[in-house]
């Protein structure tokens, strides 16, 4: 593995994000002068919820679970993110507080960066705020999305959307997808109970005629799926609302 | 009913919309002289997913439901918005196409403006980008409690949120609420079936012995409300995440 966590590393993988395009080296410096690099076991909670937040966060590998808790310990996991993905960062807009729990759901590493420095970067480079505005419509259609599937869409078309977003959706012919983290965590991804999933699963299976081995699915076409699950949403196939390879 | 349609009321409600805060006259000036005030009759369609957007709107009076549909007409209900609110606005951060239908759900009053004086201002005046960053990530928040509640919550207790919603979360002894718009539409609303919705609703007097008349809900205190539902939420009651008195 390459080490990444050297000051000049950490620079370039903020320097590469999409949403600092444009931003001068001078912000990069400061980001990266004030920057953590943290390896993080399976489990290991990163902040809770309502925490006082003084910093964001750059995914580099793996896999970062988002998510809120009720008193009694029942989980509501509202976002699964990997490479390349920020978080925490939203808490410069809600009086610094975290407005939800992280967790590595899998080992991970994570840069660690100082809010402040974000917080006055938007202040004054109203480019930069209109590339997180723009993102957080993007995001803001996703969820919509993700509440209209609840609404409309079953159990099992829920799991073939998902399995959809993880290909390449202009691909011909045959397609394998592999589930990108354990089965447990895509069902609470997708709001399910085990028990639900694995219901759900063998009924997409002998609804459309999909071959599931372990963590990996086998289609003849893409069409397979998406005659089956986009008949109960408002986006056509390929789907310009919910980007490939995201579990958003 | 006081007159709202004349150049210099539509000027003052710009004006007085929170989000403008601390804006340039020339600014608002800029949007009046390009608005337009639209009476809508109920179930009136003021524009379509996916059609092109040149303007975003203020409600001045009634309610908006804001949707999508699937290819079938199954109906997807992402909002309903009253007085004072914004919508269409996101547009300008996605290709500016709309991201979902906009009808009036009952007869209602909406001002319509140009979107490209939002966006120019948008460009040079961060201060008003990142009050638009803090109401979207509000935004989000709400939408991420939604799908946790669609996650946690049985149908019963997602109507009993829904309803201390609409009240002053402050409030002790006896409590009157009334719903804003009707059953069906509040069903809806919640991503429920009429018949679920009546079943859930009957439900949810049995368990907390609340009196319902007609669109009228009576309650001898807040907490027969909040000791059922937010027992299956990530939040405390009164709730910090939920703004009273928002559909949201």
């Amino acid at each position: 593995m390459i080490k990444t966590n050297t000051k000049s590393d950490i620079f370039q993988t903020i320097k590469d994000l999409d949403l600092f395009k444009g931003c001068e080296d001078s912000f990069f410096q400061n980001l990266t002068n004030q920057s953590q690099f943290l390896p993080l076991k399976k489990n290991q909670i990163l902040f809770l919820h309502e925490e006082s937040a003084t910093r964001f966060f750059i995914i580099k590998r793996g896999w970062i679970k988002l998510f809120r808790e009720t008193f009694d310990g029942t989980q509501a996991v509202i976002d699964i993110l990997t490479t390349g993905h920020i978080f925490g960062e939203t808490a410069i807009f809600d009086k610094d507080i975290y407005p939800y729990s992280a967790e590595a759901a899998e080992p991970a590493e994570v840069i660690s960066l100082p809010l402040s420095v974000l917080k006055s970067e938007l202040e004054t480079n109203s480019k930069l705020a209109l590339k997180m505005l723009s993102e957080m419509a993007q995001h803001r259609k996703i969820q919509d999305k993700e509440l209209e599937h609840r609404t409309i869409q079953n159990a099992s078309q829920r799991i073939g959307c998902f399995l959809l977003r993880l290909t390449n959706q202009e691909a011909s012919g045959n397609v394998t997808i592999h589930l990108p983290y354990d089965k447990t965590l895509v069902a609470s991804r997708l709001g399910m109970q085990p028990e639900t999933f694995s219901r759900a699963l063998k009924k997409l299976k002998a609804e459309t005629g999909i071959e599931i081995k372990g963590a990996t699915i086998f289609l003849e076409s893409l069409s397979q799926l998406s005659n089956y699950s986009c008949a109960a949403c408002s986006s056509e196939f390929p789907c310009r609302d919910l980007k490939s390879g995201t579990a958003g």
